[in-house]
Parts: C-alpha cells; sequence; structure tokens
C-alpha cells in the first residue's frame, strides 16, 4: 500500500499559488519525514524564555547544535528568529529547508497584553532562501487588533512572494484565562479557526488540556463535558480546516507521553510536530534517537489514512 | 407587471462608477433572486464567535459547506474572511459572486472599545475576484476616530479599483448603551446614516428593537414613543439614502419570525437579507428550504414598488 | 456707489495661489450673493447629531432637500461628507459649488477629548470637482496634537492641488471649560487666530457669547468685562486677519436673532454666514425665504464698506 | 580694528554643506545687525499664548505690523508659523529673512506632557522662500521620545535641503520640574547640550535662573551653589558647542534689564537675542528705538572678540 | 607567535556580507589595538546623563576632547549621535572611524517604561562615513514591542547597506528589577542572547554583577548560586554567540578595577571595551595614559588565544 498523506487529503497544495507549492511541498516531501508530513524543530526559545533553556544541555547554547540537529537527523525545517538565520543558517543552507520567525518577544514583561512585534521580514525570509515564515498570533489578546493588523501585512508579503505562512496560534489575556485558560479545548479550537481564517498555511498549536474544572467557564458547548483528549485534538485539527496543524511539546516532558501525543496528532489529522526542548535539552546521541522514534511514529500514524 | 427593484427606484447604480456599477450589477440581478435584491450568505461567524458556533450542524463545520450552499441554493453572495477566500473559494469561483470582509475581531477581549483592524485589503479582494467588499463599523464606540480612518483608506481603495462597499454598521460602546443600547432604533438609525455618509453602497444594518423601557434614555424624537418596528425600519431604511440596506438575522430564531423579518424590510425599501446562523445551523436539505421560502418572500414583497 | 466687499479690502485673494484664487473667487463672486461674500449651507449634521436632526422637517432626511436647497436658493457653496458628494452631488454638478468636509464625528462617544479624524481626502476633493475642503479642528482639546499634524496633511494637499481650506474652528476640552467655556469670546477669538495660524483661508466660527459670569475665568483681559457683543465678534475677526470669516448659527433660533447676527457679523468684517438648521429645518417655501432675508441683510451690510 | 564675531570663533559656518552654509550666512552678515550676529523676531505668540498678548498694544494684532517691524527695524529674521508665512510674509519676501517654525501647540492643554506637533514641513519652508527652520523641543518631557523621533524627520529634511534649523530647547515635565524647574540652571544646560547634539545649527534658550532654594534639587554639581548667573550663561553656551545660541526675553521685562542681558548673552558667546513681546508690545516708534538699543548693544559686546 | 583574535576564531566576519565585513574590518584590524579588537570610545553622556558629566574635567565639555582623544590614542572607534557626527567629526574623518548611534533618550524622564526613539538613520551614517551604527535597546521594559520593531527597521538598513550594528543591550524595567535587577547576570546573559538573536555584529554590555541577595529572584539556574563573576561573563560572551562582544565601564572606578575587568572580557572571549567616563573624565595626558595601559591589556589577553 502507498503511504498517502493528510496534506493530500486536504487537498491544501491544490489551492496554493505556485510559490507556496513549491516551498511547501520541499517541507512535506522532500526534507523530514515526507509522505506529507512537518517535523519542525524550533530555536526561538533563547528569546521567549532566555538562556536559561540551555543549561540542561550547554552544548545547546550554541545555536550550531540546533542547526546541525535539524540538517543531520533529517528535519522538515528548522523555525528561527533573524539573528540565527543570518549567522549560523549560512553553514547549513540547502541542507535542511528555513523557517524564519518574523516576531518575538522575551518574557520579561508581563504576559496580559501579550504581542510579539515584528523584527524580521518576509522579504528576509526570501533573501535568506527561507521556505516559510512563521508568526506569532496571540488569539484574544486585549492587542489583538494590533495584531492583527501587523499579521495582514505578514500575510500579503508571503502572498506576493510565495512564501508559505506558519502561525504560532497562541490563545492569551484575561479574556481567555476567565474562560478556560489558554490550553483550554475551547481556547485552541478557537486559535485554531482563527489561525486558518487569516490565512495560515499551517497552524502550530499547543496540545488542548480537557479540565472539568476549567472548562467549566468556557461558552458551550465547551462547558457541557464528555470531551476526550482525542476527541479535543480532533476538533481543532478540523477547525483547521485546510491549513495544516503540527502540535508542540512545551516544556520537557515524559518520553512515553511524547511519543503518545505525537500518535494522536497524526491520527487526528494533523501533519506532525513542533518539538523544542523535548528534543535539544538531550546530548546528541539521545537527541538523535528520539527524533528517529517520533518519525517512525508519525509515519506509522500517516500510512492509516487510506 | 415587470418586476422593479428597489434598487432602480433609488437609483444607486446611476450614480455609481463603472467598476461598482458592474460588480454590483451581478449581485442584483446576475445571481440569487435578482430583480435588483441582495440575498447574502455570512460565513464570518468562526473568527467572530469561534467554531462553537458549528456544533448545532457539525457538517457546517467545514467551510465548504457555506460556499457549497452558497452556490448551489442561488445566492447574491457569499461574505467571508480573506482564509477562507483564499482556501475555499477557488472551488466556486464564478460560481457565486465574493464579498471580502476585510476586518475582523474575536469576542474574546471585551467589547466596550470595539474596534475591527483590517486583515485583508481591497487589492486582496480584487486578486480573489470578489464584487465587493465588506467592513464592520461601530458606530459610537470609542475608538470610532480610528475606525472611520481606517475605513476612509478601504473606501479610498473601493473608488480606486471601483469595488462595492458593504458597511457593516454597528452601533457599540458605553455611550450607545447610555442611550437605549446597540439595538435600539436611535443607534440603528444612526449606524444606517452614518454608513451611508461613510460612502457605503450596501449597509447591513441588525434589526431595530422598539424597547420603551429602554428607548426613553434615546435623545428626541426618539424617547417620545409612538413608532411601530415597521416605522422604525422604514427610518432606518430612509436614513441610509441612496445606500442599500440588507437586514440581518443574529442567533437563530423561529422560521415563521425569520420570514417576517424579511418581508418587513422588503415593504420598507430594503434591498434584502444576510442570514448566516439561521440558515447554516441546518442540516442540507432543511436549509435550500428555507433559502427557497426567503426567496419567494424577497420577491413578492419586491414586486409592490411600482 | 459699486459694492466693495470685505475680502477685497482684506485682500486675501491676492496672497493666494491660482488654484485656490480660481476655486474661491467662484464662491464669493459667481455664486450665491457674490460682492466677496460666502453664504454656505451646511449638511453634516446627519453625523454630528445623527438623524433626529431631520424630525422637526421630515423632507430635509431626503439629503436632496439639501442639495436643491442650495442649488435653487443661490447658495456660495454646500459642504457635506464624502457619501453626499457622492450619491447626490453629481445632480447638481455646476449647480452648486462643494466644499467637501473631510473629517467627521458622531456625537455618541464624550467630546472631552473630541478629535475628528479624516474619512476623506483633499484628492477626493479634487476628483469630485469641489472649490474647497472643510476641516474641522478641535482647538484646546487633550487631542490637539493629533488634530494638528492631521490637519498639516489636509493643508499640505490643499497648498498642492491649489484647494481652498475652510477651517471649522472649535473650542474644546477640559481647559476651555475651565477658562470660559467653549462659546466665550477668549476661547473663539483664540481658535480664531489658531485657524488663520494654521493657514485657513476661511475660518468657521460660533458666536462668541459675553458671559461675565464665566468669563471671570478667562485670562486677562477677557475676564475684566466691558466688552459687548458687537467688540467681540469684531475681536473675532481681526484675529483671523487676512482669513475670511463665516459665522454659524447653531440649533434653531429666532428669525429676528438670526437675522441680527447676520448683520453684526458683517458689520464686523466677517465674510458672511453658514447657517444649517436654521435653514433647512423649515417647509421649502418658509426656507427660501429666509434665505431671501439672509441674504438681503447680507448684501446691504457689506456695501457699507467703502 | 575689524568686527570678528563669535560665529567665526566657532567655525560652525566651516562644517555647514553649501545650503546650510547660503542661508545662514544672510542672517549673521547680510541682514539684521550682521558681524556674524542673530536678532530675531518672534511672533508665534498667537498660537503659544492666544491673542491675549495683542491687547497692550492693539496694533500688534495685525501679523503686518511685525512683519513690518522685523523689515525695516533691520532684523535677522522673523520666526512665525505657516499661516503667517503663507499670508504675510509674501508683502515683504526679500525685506527679511523667514525662520518658518514647523510645529506649535497652544497654552490650552496642560503642559506636563507638552508635545509640540508638526503643522508645517521643510518643504514648506523651501517653498515660501524661508532661510531657517524652527522647531520646539521639550527637553524631559514625559513626551520627548515621540518628540525627537518627530525632530529626527525635520533634521533630516534640513540636511536633504540645506535648511538651517533652529531648536526652541524648553526643558519641561514632571522630572524636570522636580529637579530644579524649567528654567534652572542644570535644566536649560542640559537643554543646550541636547540640542546640539540632535543636530541644531541654532538653540533658542531661556534665560537661566539661579535659584538656591530649587537648584539643591539639581543633580551634582549645579546643587552646589556657587555659580552665578554669569557663569551659568556661559555654561549653557558652551554646552551648545558650536551651535549658536540666542536668547530669549519671554514676558515683558524692564528695558534695562533687557539690555543687560543683551549683553550678559553676547559676553558669555552668544550669537544674539530674540525678543518678542519686549519689542512689539509697544508702539511703534517706541519699538523701533528699543531695537536700536539692543542692536548697538549686541555689536559693542561682539566687538570684544578679538 | 602570531596573535589570533576572538573574532577570527569566532569567524564572525566569514558570515558578513562585503560591506560589514570591510567596515568591521577597519574596527577590528586597521584602528584600534588590532588583532580583531575592539577599544571604543563613547560621547553620548551629554545626552544620556546631561553636561554633568562633563564637570570632573571641564576640558571634556568640548566635544573637540574626545574626538582628539580617539584619534591620538588610538582607537578602534569613536561613538557618538548625528549632531557631534556632523559638527566635530569633519575634522576627524579618517583618522578614526565612526560609529553612529541612532536612538537616545536623555535621563530626565523616569526610566521604568525606557525607550530610546531614533534621532538619525543608518542613511545619515553612511552620509557621514560611518562604520557602523549603534543601537540601544532595552530589553524586559514594558515597551519592548516598540523597540524591537524600531530595531528591525535600523537592523534591515544595516543589511541593505552593509553597515555593521553594534547593540547597547540594557535589560530593563519593572520586570527586570523583580528578577534580579537590571546588572544581575540572569538579565545581561538574557540581554546577550537577544541582542544575537535581533542581528548584533556587536553587543555592548555591562559588566554582570553577583549578588546572591538579589539573584535569588532570578529564575532557575541563575538563582542556584555557585557563578563566580567570570563565570558570569563568560556565560554571556558565550550567550551572545557570534556577535562580538564589547564591555562597558560605567561611571569611574579604580584604576586597577578597570584593567582587572579588561583582562576579564578578553579571557572570556570578548572583544574589547568601551569606556567613557573612566578615559575623558580626566586631563589628556592621564587618560592617554590609562588608554595604553587598557590596549596593552587587551593584546596581552587576546594572544592567549590559540
Amino acid at each position: 500500500m502507498e503511504v498517502k498523506s493528510i496534506t493530500e487529503q486536504k487537498s491544501l497544495l491544490d489551492t496554493l499559488a505556485p510559490g507556496k507549492r513549491t516551498r511547501l511541498r520541499r517541507l512535506l516531501f522532500e526534507f523530514g519525514p515526507g509522505h506529507g508530513t512537518l517535523m519542525l524543530l524550533p530555536i526561538d526559545q533563547g528569546i521567549e524564555h532566555g538562556p536559561r533553556d540551555f543549561f540542561p544541555n550547554p552544548a545547546s547554547k550554541d545555536p550550531d547544535y540546533q542547526f546541525r540537529l535539524a540538517a543531520e537527523a533529517g528535519y522538515s525545517a528548522i523555525a528561527c528568529q533573524i539573528g540565527l538565520a543570518t549567522k549560523y543558517y549560512p553553514d547549513y543552507a540547502g541542507s535542511v529547508p528555513l523557517i524564519l520567525k518574523v516576531n518575538a518577544k522575551t518574557d520579561l514583561p508581563p504576559a496580559p497584553r501579550a504581542l510579539s512585534t515584528l523584527n524580521a521580514s518576509v522579504e528576509d525570509a526570501v533573501r535568506l532562501g527561507a521556505d516559510a515564515v512563521g508568526y506569532t498570533l496571540y488569539v484574544g489578546s486585549p492587542r489583538q487588533d494590533e495584531d492583527l493588523l501587523q499579521l495582514k501585512s505578514v500575510r500579503e508579503d508571503c502572498d506576493r512572494y510565495g512564501m508559505p505562512l506558519v502561525i504560532w496560534a497562541y490563545p492569551r489575556g484575561e479574556a481567555v484565562e476567565s474562560k478556560g485558560g489558554q490550553n483550554s479545548f475551547y481556547a485552541i479550537d478557537y486559535a485554531a479557526r482563527m489561525a486558518m481564517e487569516m490565512g495560515a498555511d499551517v497552524v502550530k498549536l499547543n496540545m488542548p488540556k480537557i479540565d472539568p474544572d476549567k472548562d467549566k467557564d468556557s461558552p458551550a458547548p465547551y462547558n457541557e463535558g464528555g470531551f476526550s483528549q482525542a476527541d479535543a485534538i480532533a476538533h481543532c485539527v478540523e477547525s483547521a480546516g485546510r491549513s495544516l496543524v503540527v502540535l508542540s511539546g512545551g516544556s520537557r516532558i515524559d518520553d512515553d507521553k511524547l511519543l503518545d501525543q505525537t500518535r494522536f496528532v497524526m491520527e487526528a489529522g494533523g501533519s506532525g510536530v513542533i518539538y523544542g526542548r523535548n528534543v535539544w535539552q538531550r546530548e546528541w546521541n539521545d537527541a538523535v534517537e528520539v527524533v528517529e522514534q517520533i518519525k517512525e511514529i508519525m509515519l506509522s500514524s500517516v500510512t492509516r489514512v487510506p
């Protein structure tokens, strides 16, 4: 039986203009596990959290570590900010696709009014040979209005240059907290739809958590209970429509859990995963090994789609 | 007797530049019920409310459902945001006209300072083959000043490209609440005039509600009573002057009521309706059937204009 | 004796660039009462106050009423926003000059931080064949800084296109209230000078009110008393220097009072009046009649200037 | 002995690009007292304070008064806003150089967050034949950040067009008040340096006041006492480096004091004075006479520089 | 043994585009101590603190003092704002490289919401013959979002013109204070990484201070103790990755301490130092002498890298 990917089923590529199709094909079929899947390596934690994330594995402080891992362990792409793309990607240009993240913030100022302003442009991505652009959208933030306006300019440039757009869709803000929280099924489901409607080609979601205590503050029908985590993931993937979905891992978790949730998202129709600390907070050999396991699960799950 | 539409009576088309005239004609005469009427299908609730609106009819979660309905049930146009227009409209290009909504917001951050920022441009609409652009204006919001400035840029681009401009005119904000509320005759009447003066070719209004308890806080003469709902609708339609008026349905209501208010707005000189949840929160056959009923009432009402 | 107008005495036209001179001449000499006077008809109340202003004379709700009145009763110009200019002015193009107002606000959000943002451009005015542009400046508003910056862009475009600039100069804000109020001699006098210094060709002022109780809060010498209303008007007109002054009427007042203040402003060296509700809140014949009376008083007063 | 000016000693002209040199030479050598001095006439009080400043000498209300005075009494230049420059300067074009002030504010909104936004451009100055541009910078204002950004655009245009830049450097804001006040030696000294570092060719300073009671709140060494007013002026002039310094007079003061401080600033190495109300709040002959006295003192003081 | 610099080891130059490489080479090899080191002289204290910094050495008030020192004592470059660059650098053009700082603020308004807005552009730097551009980034400030957006425009222009970018990376704001303070190891380490990720070619850091009392408020592992100051410096230099690091001196300190910390930073892999007041708050001969000592230590430390 031939492997047939979610991506083909979703027919996303069919609707894409040639530039986007060319570039996204590289991530889906030419690099990484292939067969229409996405295994992405993020190295933006140095900004989002600071260098503290590198202490568990001191080798990881040198950005070359993540670039080498992405290239040698066979990732679909590496995602980073302009500074790393400029000073470290040249050594790996062509060896692994680049997703240039164009906005960021530190975790120093408090988050209730979260907005990640631009620090790079789609033109930078084109110039650097990137195959996609990453944008972090804080759905529900009091500054969502500014966020959407900023995203518009990025989305338009992506259309202009045929650059695939990956949206990191994160629920944030007081209103989100009062309706179940940023990891609730309600909030993640909303974020998935929002990203799709705003023009994402790929949506990056955090794992939705079912928590009856908090979910009762969500609007109906989310507050009515009866949803399993598998349901929640499936709904979120469906809410993203023809946009591809990758699930993130967050801070380091147990390996079994990591692999389980990888299977979950693939079975739910997602396109893959984006794990950072769970991978590069390990010594080289250990990291390479877990990547192999992830890849296997991804491919074995994807085959189940007829 | 020949059917003569409100639109012709209003002579709106006479004042329009060729691009606007060409495109608006398609909605009024070539698609939908025709005879100068407008029957519009909105699918922006996934952003404005989140995916919760899709649970009553799970099939509606797939945006293809609304696009197919718009095309097969014979709508004048479908109205949606850039993401759906990009990924779902291509399958129906030419089968049903597109109204690209260019601004939006979620209902997560609280509404007292409502402003919908742009997420798409009139140029996007031109590129996608849309026949009109939709803009949501929050009349009376404390951020109305920003809203008007933003609308200016959209209106100017509509003039530049000959693109008809549909304004969703919604009263909002504390000041509105203190003068009768966002559904009061006073507020909707003001919004209708405002949209027309700001350059709308079509104005989308919510149904004004007569509520003596709240209306007494409105300025004279709205606080003096004696207005029926039919009066209110007629006044609002008149306040929109040569701009066409379509009435919205809001959350799902009783079918009889829905059809009654359809008749109301046509008799008052409105050009049509824009019903979303009242239509697509139904199974396919049920949806198609109610659309037929709406269409019949529209056409039977419009004929009464000599 | 030949009629010699204030305008010629002021030699304003001498300092104007050809485009401004050509257009302003039309208003001063070719339309309206002529002889260098200005009789302007404003129809911006539908935005600034809402449709409630139209109830006293239901015919006035149709903007065609004011356009027809301006053309048939022989006005120097009609002043309105972009929506009316686009949809109603075409029928009267060439029959009466157009002043396109380029900013506006509703009276829904409270006024202490008043700012009227742009909804149209000087280029719109050029495109529509307008002979002047109108701008509302809130002198003393806490947002005066934004207002001046915005006015700069309009004034520059007026210079670029040779378009006369009419400034509606209104004192506003807490600081103004604490120094005698928005109708005080002090505040209106300041507004007149401000508008002239900011580049107005014509300044629209409200009638200054002498009110000893409130004037005592104004700075010296305004708080010292001894000024008649005639003094106040004369001072305000003088403060506007070579900018022409037109006086407004506000809400409807007694006819005798209306004609008296018309004489006042002409005798003080003003160039004319801009009355809206005082004219179009009347039935057609009554409106045409009062316009004739106003015109006569204007011309009889202007002759007294040698 | 040949008169040798401060300006030459400072060698400012040597560092200037041709356009700036050509224009500034006119003010320093071809008009006014000459010999590298600056005697400037400001007429911006109608905006900054309102028409109340004109009551002491009613003739001064007509801007022609100040323009005629500048031309006939032999000023180095007249400084005013766009409105006066457009409507009154044409009569004196070529008779006296023009400094176009490009930002302003009224004194109506309270000052703690002072910012003067732009109302004209350097291109306006070029078009009007001005020989310099004036900009008011509020050093220490909480909105200093916006001020500097705005000044950047003016300074860049000055560089682009070879237009000399005169900075009115005024300390303002709560922080300034808490450290000795806006007229303290500390604050004026800081403002002088700031203006120079931001690219001023000429700096306009208010007279620093030595006030031990308030100076003790200034940082060291300003709080240590032992500075005479002559010391303070000398320091401020030195802090402005190669930027020329002119001292202002403020509200009307005693003639002897006025002439004394004129001598002070020249002896301290300043380039001249900018007196407004102290001059034009006088009848014509009186005004002309005091101008002659000022001129004499300026020239007699400047000769002392070898 | 040949001197081999940190810079070569870091291979920064290899990744740079030709314009950046050409210019940065001048600072690293052709001027100053050479061998890939950076000895920079900052003269921005007149803005950042005001003229009070010049009283300890009155000669330093004349900017020519610092320019002459930079040229004659053999600095790698002098860093200053636009005003000094325009009026004082011409005399030393070609004698010492120029780093044009493009943003600044006074220390008058309080710092908790620190943001240095632009007062010059990269194009100014190109026009003036500068070899690098300096930008002050306040990491962690509540206005960090605006800062990053502004930095983006500077970084892009640096890429466009091949201009090296030096980032003054300063932790600031309430959040920073609550997590150990602006001089904590945690905060400086974060700032170093941030600057590198935002595209700095050179990062200017303040000396991190180990202070167990305050460090306990930092996140793990910074709050766990056990770090010497040498560790801290080494970590910060490493966090800057391939961006070069220069350490600043702050207010005047003891000479031995100054030389010790110079050695520290070189041994930790830094590229050099940027000392202002510690140098130019001395009489000429004394200043020249300490510069020689600094230079010697720099070169003797750098040789230890094989």
